[in-house]
């Protein structure tokens, strides 16, 4: 499966080799976070080993993720490794709520300071190696220093386009991406519907665990209800494979105005040539930097097409 | 294999299970260096991720890695893709000498202020991921900061032992690690040497090339034969594991008054309970400053009993 861009516009088709590492880092993560002892530690990074052949160069850090994560779960016995750490990050989320609406509520452009925290909430990542401070990116929006990357660097912000799409879309899929994330997600949402009340928001998230991504819970915890009908990818990639999402996911997604996919793991797991999808995120290691030609930590908002 | 410091004092067998990721990541590596194509890079990385399940629990990350090792020359076809680092190294390292030299003469304590020098100089190591930068920790000795270290951690820094120990001994083995840091041995002996010329010191270098490790023509341009006989180890791992080195090394290892073991990946593969050794290097990865209880980039002088 390749990335959103087309090969043409790359050069040559994608490979992920530079993720395998930081997969056998997330099995060692899961064994410590399920407290298993060191021979199951082993078998999981054994079975995990084993399971590299069978990629192929077109795998996408979402498809391998997927199958690593199946072996950690047959392994640990434990579903849901990430539980606590969701809903740590839920809380810590939901504590900056007030004061992200209030910086919104200041900005002279409302909308794109609402991109502006809907990005920075991809910060909370815990399949990505977490270099990057929370707070300390948060602080980031709250003193516009992303203003530099926008005006540096037009063709990974393409706001007026999104803009436009926005204004012209009647019904929107937001493609959800962490636990925590959700609430910053959930500003951006309102913003949206805060102008136009009409417009229905679909809010996707996963439909098992995987990783720290947003499940039912996480969005309702984080207050998108209110806003935005929640539905199911069908899938527990930590990304959008439409290959594997369900039914009726698929039906909503086809039929909608406009598709925001948020994120790092969609940005890699969703190729959709046949519409247009606009990519939210946080350039959060050095393979996706490397990829979109950005620096580590430059927030994204770009158009597949 | 176990480590050098006896399990009953660290409580059970130490597995190095996290070193694993960074196996893949010195796979890559490789693979950049040697510039071969995807479809190789592929086949390297399978064939590591196949030889995982035959490493026990005990295996030592210079055991494992020689393995690694194998597998990338066998499919690059290069026998040393660090060639080019290790004379970057060397030369870096030479740049260095005449300042530190100078250092240590105006120091008090001259040999401590070697001994700083030495194992600053394991900074340079691409075995383990390069955070930290070779400058800014050689200018921390200039300034004298690793005094803090030496003063709250006793235990970790037995200064006091390894000058008694080298009063007595007429004969040292001195295991070197990697290119360019062998210039910062080189000030450890000549110090050794202007206190004492009749001791005997033995530089030992790896046989074959693997990752940046000193061969006897980095141990040549570093100036350590006018100090030191050069030995080889006779074996091509990052580490000196006794089983595997020649019978030529080991008859002068046996023999010697002391050994100095030099570097991360000669703690992690020298075990011998059967004599005294003392351990010199920098922890530069969070493995090993858990095994050792301390931080990342602590300076380390301590034996094994």
């Amino acid at each position: 499966m390749s990335l959103g861009f087309g090969s043409e516009e790359r050069g040559s088709v994608k490979t992920y080799l530079e993720c395998i590492p930081c997969f056998f880092r997330q099995a060692l993560e899961v064994g410590r976070l399920t407290g298993v002892s060191d021979g199951v530690r082993k078998k999981i990074l054994d079975d995990v080993a084993l399971s590299i052949p069978g990629f192929s160069l077109e795998s996408s850090p979402p498809e391998m993720a997927r199958i690593i994560h199946g072996i950690l779960r047959k392994h640990t016995g434990v579903d849901d490794p990430y539980k606590e750490i969701k809903e740590k990050s839920n809380s810590l989320a939901l504590g900056f709520y007030r004061k992200l609406k209030e910086k919104v509520d200041k900005s002279p452009d409302r909308l794109l300071k609402s991109i502006e925290v809907a990005i920075a909430g991809n910060v909370i990542d815990y399949g990505v190696k977490n270099t990057l401070d929370v707070e300390e990116e948060i602080n980031k929006i709250l003193r516009n220093e992303n203003e530099v990357i926008k005006r540096e660097k037009p063709d990974l912000f393409e706001y007026e386009k999104f803009k436009d799409e926005l204004d012209k879309s009647a019904s929107i899929v937001y493609l959800g991406d962490n636990a925590g994330e959700t609430v910053f997600d959930r500003i951006l949402i309102e913003e949206i519907k805060r102008v136009d009340k009409n417009k229905k928001i679909y809010y996707a998230v996963k439909e098992k665990p995987t990783i720290n991504d947003a499940l039912l819970e996480d969005a309702i915890v984080s207050g998108i209800d209110h806003s935005a009908e929640i539905i199911s990818s069908g899938s527990d990639a930590p990304g959008t494979i439409l290959a594997i999402c369900s039914k009726e996911f698929l039906s909503i997604y086809k039929q909608a105005d406009m598709v925001i996919s948020k994120g790092q793991g969609n940005f890699e797991a969703l190729s959709d040539p046949g519409r247009s999808v606009v990519y939210l995120f946080m350039a959060k290691c050095p393979v996706i930097a490397k990829e979109v030609g950005c620096d580590m930590g430059d927030i994204i908002l770009r158009y597949n097409t």
